[in-house]
């Protein structure tokens, strides 16, 4: 197999990248100055030898513990677990959560013969009772079945424990439209209606 | 900057890739087997160091002359002019052309500053006035302003020699709608159509 031909083939399985793009990809990282490509190439290498877990959390970062788990100003009270540490990224895109994360690694699905047991359920458990004065779990897993099943089920894990359990809100994404919205996100907005005066 | 961080902003780099794709991709790379990362990085590097421009052709390949010049079964007698190598990849992919390509790595552009003198002229001249046998040139620019003037500009040069110059077709595109084409294309259409018993 050419070179040209091997790239495409190694582009074309990253998702949501098909052969044409894969294809023009190629072309235009052939048609860049030789360390455009180098740097990439070299990137891609560093992320898979430096990136490692979080001892603390679980998201991906370059040191152990990460950056959130060290910093002092962030919340240690507040504890919001999520799915994957790309769910970590989009939270902090946001800038508007300051506590601390927990990463469950993936979420339970039947379908695909995940069990709870995957996702560590004593670690979140000893993060909420080892007395690090954990008040709130926010559980932002995703809004899908298999999310809120995990939900469910941490809810339930974590009920003797005491602590706090809440859950993000479902409703219509911000900027989105209730023509286009399916009919259960439009019955999870009203079922979840605020007054107006309580909002921000 | 972290590695994560650095390999978003080398994938953002990449055509049509935003920085939402390019986290998605990272996090990708990061949960696959870490030789799924290391092969696309090889890929990367290889296509680099191993990819040549062919010396007939103008064409990338990892061998000079590429495979298509090298290939006698190829109709010498029928020379395809295209602006970049990724054209070449476009119309062998259709299948149905059987000569060979001389790709120019360009188009003019006075907008850009870009003349003629940098498609090398001479080069395309040469390969038409050498003897070899070329009996028809196909323009084969991109159907828009700069394709036009360079399809234009080529005809001239190609005067002199006396060999046939036609230019591939514009047209509705197969599967499109003409509710959706727009009418410099429609117009193109209707200019160019052909007696129902002369298409196949």
């Amino acid at each position: 197999m050419s070179a040209i031909e091997d790239l495409v083939t190694e582009l074309a399985k990253l998702p949501g990248i098909g052969r044409k793009t894969a294809q023009r990809l190629t072309f235009y990282l052939l048609k860049q100055p030789a360390d455009a490509a180098t740097r990439l190439a070299d990137a891609i290498r560093t992320v898979r030898e430096r990136v490692t877990t979080c001892g603390v959390c679980g998201t991906l970062t370059d040191d152990d513990p990460c950056a959130i788990c060290r910093d002092p100003r962030r919340d240690a009270s507040l504890l919001c677990v999520v799915e994957e540490a790309s769910d970590v990224t989009a939270i902090e895109r946001a800038g508007r959560f300051r506590g601390r994360y927990h990463v469950l690694g993936g979420r339970i699905s039947p379908l695909e013969g995940i069990g709870p047991e995957a996702l560590h359920p004593d670690r979140l458990v000893g993060r909420v009772a080892n007395g690090a004065g954990v008040r709130e779990v926010i559980i932002a897993t995703n809004p899908s079945m298999e999310g809120e099943v995990t939900a469910t089920y941490l809810q339930q894990l974590l009920k003797p424990t005491g602590v706090r359990v809440t859950r993000i809100a479902r409703g219509l994404p911000v900027g989105g439209d209730l023509e286009y919205a399916d009919g259960v996100t439009i019955a999870q907005a009203l079922e979840a209606r605020r007054d107006m005066a309580e909002s921000d």
